[in-house]
C-alpha cells in the first residue's frame, strides 16, 4: 500500500448514474485523502434500505452520480445526543468537509459520496471521525451489518425504550432492524415481544431473536394499535418501529400504555408524510422520540457492540444468523 | 361537627345545572362518607380552566347537574406513573367508587362530583386517595391553588422537561400554569427562557419568574417555531406547552432542538384537535411527551410541594404572587 501513498488509486466501484436506475460497475479514480481523512479498502459492504431510498430518490435531493453504501456517520462528546454537528448524517451532502469537492472521478468528472461511506467500491475515503477500530478477529462479512442495520435496532431497545424486566414490547416491522429490536427488547429482560408485519413467513425467525407473539394487521378489521391494546390489557410498555410506514408509526405511537409507554420512531418516513394523532394521546403522559443508529455514537461505541457480537454465545446474540436476513 | 357523622349536612354550593348555563347558588344535601371516603369542609378553592372546559362541555361527554372545582387526582405506588388505574383523572366519571352513587342531591335529585374534587362547595366527600395532608401552618387561601394550576406548571418543569444547568427553555403561554413551568426552569438553572405569548402584557409579570425573552407569534410573519429555532441557533433545549392550543403544541415541539430536544405538552387539546408534524422531526432525536398534574402523586407529592411554598425565600418561589394572576 506505501507505493499508493499520495497518488490516485483506480478501483472498481458500483455508480449510481441516475435514479433508480441500475448500479453500474465502473472503473472509478480515489483520490489521496487529505487532513483528517482516511483511504480504506472495503472488503466487506452491507446493503441498507436507506441506500435504496435515496437511489429512488422519491422526493429527496437526487445528487447523482454517487457512490452508495455507508457505515457510520459522526463523531463527538456530547453526552446528550450522537448527532455530531459536524459529521452527523447529512443525505444531501456528497463531497469532503475539507475542501467541499468530491474524492471520487471518472475521467475528471466528479462522482459524488454518500453519508460519509460510499462503501460500494473497492476503495473509498472517509472522514476520521467515521472511522471505528474494532477487534481486528472481527469477521468483517458479518460486522458490516453492525455498522448500520443492527445497530440502529439493537440500540432503539437498549439505548432509547430501555424496556425494564418484565416489560412487553411492540416491534413494528420484522426486517433485519426489527429483529435486531427485538433481540434488544430481550436482553433486556422483556417478558413479552409482539412482533407486528405484514409477512406472516417472517415469525419463525423472528422467534430466534425473542419475539414471542405475532400480529399481522391484515388479519383483523380494527386498527392494530386496537388489537395490541386488547392483547396487553392497555397497552405495550415500550413499541419500536422499523417500517418507516408513517402508518405504522402513528400504530405504535397509539399502542403504548398511557401513564408511562414509551414509543421509538427507528424507520425513515417518506418526504411527504405526516405523524397524526390526537394530542390528549400525549398528554396521556406517553413519550414519543426518534433515534438514528440507535444512539450508538459510531466510533466510540462501535467497537463495544462488536465486542457484544464476539461474546456471542455468552450475550447469547444472534447478530450471525443476520446474514440469512 | 361529631354531631354531623353519619348525618346529612345542608350548605351552599355552586350548581352547574346545564353546559355553560351560570353556575347557581343552591342548598344541596351532602350524604355521610363511607368507607374509604372523607367528608371535608372547603375553606378555599380555586378555579382551574379545566372546570371552565368541562362546565362549556364543547364536545366532551356532558354531565350535569354537576358541582365543579377540583384538587387532586390519583394516588398510588407506581414507580413509573402518577395516573392510578383505580383513581387517574376520569372526568366522565360523576359518582363516588364505593357504590357509583353521588354525596350531593337537592330535593332527592343526585348532583353530580368532578374528578375527585367538587370543591365549589361548602362540604364535599372525597375518596381518601384523593386528599393530601398539608402543612397545617399553610394558608389555605394561598395554597389551594398548589393543587392544581401551579403544581402543573412546576412539575412539568422539574420532573418531566428537566432542563439541565445552562438550558434554554421556552415556555408557550404565560398564564399561572405557564409561569409556574418558567418558576421550575429558573430553579432548574435554565440559563434564557423564552416566554411566548399572544398578549404582550404578561411580560412583565412573567420576569418575575424567571422569563428572559418574549416572543410575541403576532409580531413574525413566519411560524414561530422559526423564529425560536434561529435566536437560538438551532432550537430550545426544553419547550413546555401551557396553552392547550394544538397548534402551540406543534410549534413547542417543533422548536426544541434535535439531538437532545424535549417538548412536554401540558394544555389540555380540544375533542377534535389533531397533532400534525413530519415524522422527521421525531425521527431527528426529538423527544415529545406530555404530563397531568406535573406528574406529581397528589396525595404523597402536594405535602413537598406546600413546604417549597412554605421555605419560598430560601427557594426563591414566587407562587405567592399567584393570587394575583
Amino acid at each position: 500500500m506505501s507505493s499508493t501513498v499520495g497518488k490516485v488509486i483506480r478501483c472498481k466501484a458500483a455508480v449510481a448514474w441516475e435514479a433508480a436506475k441500475p448500479l453500474s460497475i465502473e472503473e472509478v479514480e480515489v483520490a489521496p485523502p487529505q487532513a483528517n481523512e482516511v483511504r480504506l479498502r472495503i472488503l466487506f459492504t452491507s446493503l441498507c434500505h436507506t441506500d435504496v431510498y435515496f437511489w429512488e430518490a422519491k422526493g429527496q435531493t437526487p445528487l447523482f452520480p454517487r457512490i452508495f453504501g455507508h457505515e457510520a456517520g459522526g463523531h463527538c462528546k456530547s453526552e446528550e445526543s450522537n448527532m455530531c454537528d459536524l459529521l452527523r448524517i447529512n443525505t444531501d451532502r456528497g463531497v469532503m468537509l475539507n475542501d467541499g469537492k468530491s474524492r471520487f472521478s471518472i475521467n475528471g468528472k466528479p462522482i459524488y459520496h454518500f453519508v460519509g461511506g460510499s462503501t460500494f467500491s473497492e476503495y473509498t475515503v472517509c472522514h476520521i471521525g467515521s472511522v471505528a477500530k474494532i477487534n481486528p478477529a472481527a469477521p468483517l462479512d458479518k460486522v458490516c451489518i453492525l455498522s448500520c442495520g443492527i445497530s440502529t435496532g439493537l440500540g432503539a431497545a437498549l439505548n432509547v425504550a430501555k424496556p425494564k424486566k418484565g416489560h412487553t414490547v411492540a416491534v413494528f416491522g420484522l426486517g433485519a432492524v426489527g429483529l435486531a429490536a427485538a433481540e434488544g427488547a430481550r436482553l433486556s429482560g422483556a417478558s413479552r415481544i409482539i412482533g407486528v408485519d405484514l409477512n406472516p413467513s417472517r415469525f419463525n425467525e423472528a422467534k430466534k431473536f425473542g419475539v414471542t407473539e405475532f400480529v399481522n394487521p391484515k388479519d383483523h378489521d380494527k386498527p392494530v394499535q386496537q388489537v395490541i391494546i386488547e392483547m396487553t390489557d392497555g397497552g405495550v410498555d415500550r413499541s419500536i418501529e422499523c417500517t418507516g410506514n408513517v402508518r405504522a408509526m402513528i400504530s405504535a405511537f397509539e399502542c403504548v400504555h398511557d401513564g408511562w409507554g414509551v414509543a421509538v420512531l427507528v424507520g425513515v418516513p417518506g418526504k411527504d408524510d405526516e405523524f397524526k394523532t390526537h394530542p390528549m394521546n400525549l398528554l396521556n403522559e406517553r413519550t414519543l422520540k426518534g433515534t438514528f443508529f440507535g444512539n450508538y455514537k459510531p466510533r466510540t461505541d462501535l467497537p463495544g457492540v462488536v465486542e457484544k457480537y464476539m461474546n456471542k454465545v455468552k450475550a447469547n446474540m444472534h447478530v450471525g444468523g443476520s446474514a440469512a436476513m
